[in-house]
């Protein structure tokens, strides 16, 4: 362990201490601290919905019985840089405790059989959707710009095409999928990613309603359109996303040390939990940080302005549900 | 006038009666309301601090003794978005008295002998330092990208240039210009435009500083660096620009209306006037809204984010001065 506890803190060391694991010789670095988990342990994630997928001879990340999630690391630079963010988070004191539960729990790293047979290293992490069975889940990623100022040109054009295509240019952030559980019988409503790319303002005004209804569609113009029956229960009340978003926003509009380059943050809940509890369950992470770079005491200021964007949105939402039902006191925001 | 009057909220239809009225026509198309000002009253402004600048044979800003401001009208479509948002503002009763102090009167257009010598339209505003013989002036374009999503690739790959290059990406927006005035014998300290292109991150914490500072240089890391005599009339207290920002920024967090690339926030206080009164004449005011778009239900993402970097740049000072001086209910933020 000699590597890790020596400097993790400094982002650029640890980045290129897992940089010349990855390239040159994986397993003979981290094999001092393996324990191999078994095959037979693992398997793909049940409700991923962006990102890469595991498949045959396809790295992807695996879960496991006991709540965690395997996540493979990139062989180039982005996976160095997400281990050294993790490192450097993980133990960095400035972090208020109110912040830390919006990032998922870091168990350091494994080198494990990956999903495409071979040993490979692997960040370790707190599995967000293994306490329910059938979690709604939604991931944004977000800001405006996707890229970091150290990009080189080649990567910038590739991103800036991507963020002009989307919504993430015009609207700060950009939703990469989701998946709404609605019932037994019915299962998931989970649009396909040829729809999730295409998106545009009016998608996305869709997609953040169909996400706490009832009756998710992605027909636009026709019938009553989704009912918001969850909205004062998953976006409202004092528990609830935009609450949490509010209280993310405070911190973003203050902290200096991290700039979140395109980062997503993922929503989750519970239908059966929300419906039977009087609190809401729904849960805000922020999760994919492979391009988190110092802040250099300058705010994340593109991160800040899409995460209001996206609040701006929700609480229209809950605006809206609360004008239709005339709902005074359960959304507090 | 009917010209005019007939549709100028909508701004693309004004944008188009502009851009004829000046590819074609001009003066048939504005005649009819003009009053030609005679060039005598007219002098190029004394506290121009950046922007285009009227010489022999350069179109730039005029004033007058009235306590005017004549722009003209950029030849391509720049200039007729500029009047479309001052019609469409001027006009619009969704904006609320509070906010509206925070940009220029707005007088209409005028035909009339440019710097050049030359009838050309000018959009008549308000000249924002006429009340102060010598005023202090800081130009701050704001956002981390000053191009809209409509814009052309071209013109995208030009200002991504300007904006890598500059401090907009990184920060969130860059100093363009500005003028401190330091006293009747030392007169204007005023960075040329060469320096200004140059600044990076640690020029602009120094240039903020300056700006408040009995003894402003452009000189890093020798002798004592920038006082901040003035920090607490001209950023602190309940009046100054600090919390003019903040007020800014609420409305910022919840308008839809306009996105606003490319805009400038343009600092003024009069040196004489902040050290005999008790309260602050700082002013803040956003000017120049050639790229300003409909925000088509949006927030201005943008703006906001780099708004928000400026306050914690500013912020940080006061904060820095308060505890120096031990001040505590001078500076309320």
């Amino acid at each position: 362990m000699a590597v890790y506890s020596l400097s993790f803190s400094p982002i650029c060391l640890s980045q290129l201490v897992l940089q010349l694991a990855i390239c040159f010789n994986i397993q003979q670095i981290f094999n001092f601290s393996l324990v191999f988990v078994t095959v037979d342990m693992l398997k793909t994630p049940d409700h991923q919905v962006a990102g890469h997928e595991a498949g045959v001879g396809k790295l992807g990340p695996l879960v496991d019985d006991s709540g965690r999630f395997y996540k493979p690391l990139q062989g180039d630079q982005r996976g160095s840089e997400e281990v050294a963010f993790y490192e450097s988070f993980s133990s960095n004191t400035n972090i208020p405790e109110q912040i830390r539960k919006f990032f998922p729990v870091y168990y350091g790293t494994k080198v494990m059989k990956a999903s495409t047979g071979s040993d490979h290293p692997h960040i370790v992490l707190q599995d967000l959707t293994s306490a329910s069975p059938n979690p709604s889940v939604m991931d944004i990623k977000i800001g405006s710009r996707t890229w970091g100022p150290e990009a080189s040109d080649a990567y910038i054009a590739k991103c800036l095409k991507k963020d002009r295509e989307s919504t993430s240019t015009p609207l700060g952030f950009r939703i990469s999928g989701l998946q709404v559980y609605t019932g037994e019988e019915s299962g998931f409503y989970k649009p396909d990613r040829d729809y999730m790319r295409k998106t545009g303002l009016d998608d996305v005004k869709l997609i953040l309603r169909n996400f706490v209804s009832s009756n998710p569609s992605s027909e636009t113009g026709q019938g009553p359109g989704p009912d918001c029956s969850l909205v004062s229960y998953v976006y409202g009340g004092p528990n609830g996303i935009l609450a949490q978003l509010v209280e993310l926003k405070t911190w973003f509009e203050d902290q200096t040390m991290y700039h979140f380059h395109a980062c997503s943050l993922l929503f989750m809940f519970d239908q059966r939990l929300t419906l039977e509890g009087a609190r809401s369950n729904a849960v805000v992470k922020l999760i994919d940080f492979a391009h988190v770079t110092d802040g250099n005491g300058v705010i994340d200021h593109n991160f800040l302005g899409g995460l209001c964007s996206l609040i701006k949105f929700i609480s229209n939402i809950v605006a809206e549900a609360n004008d239709h039902t005339g709902t005074n006191g359960e959304v507090e925001v």
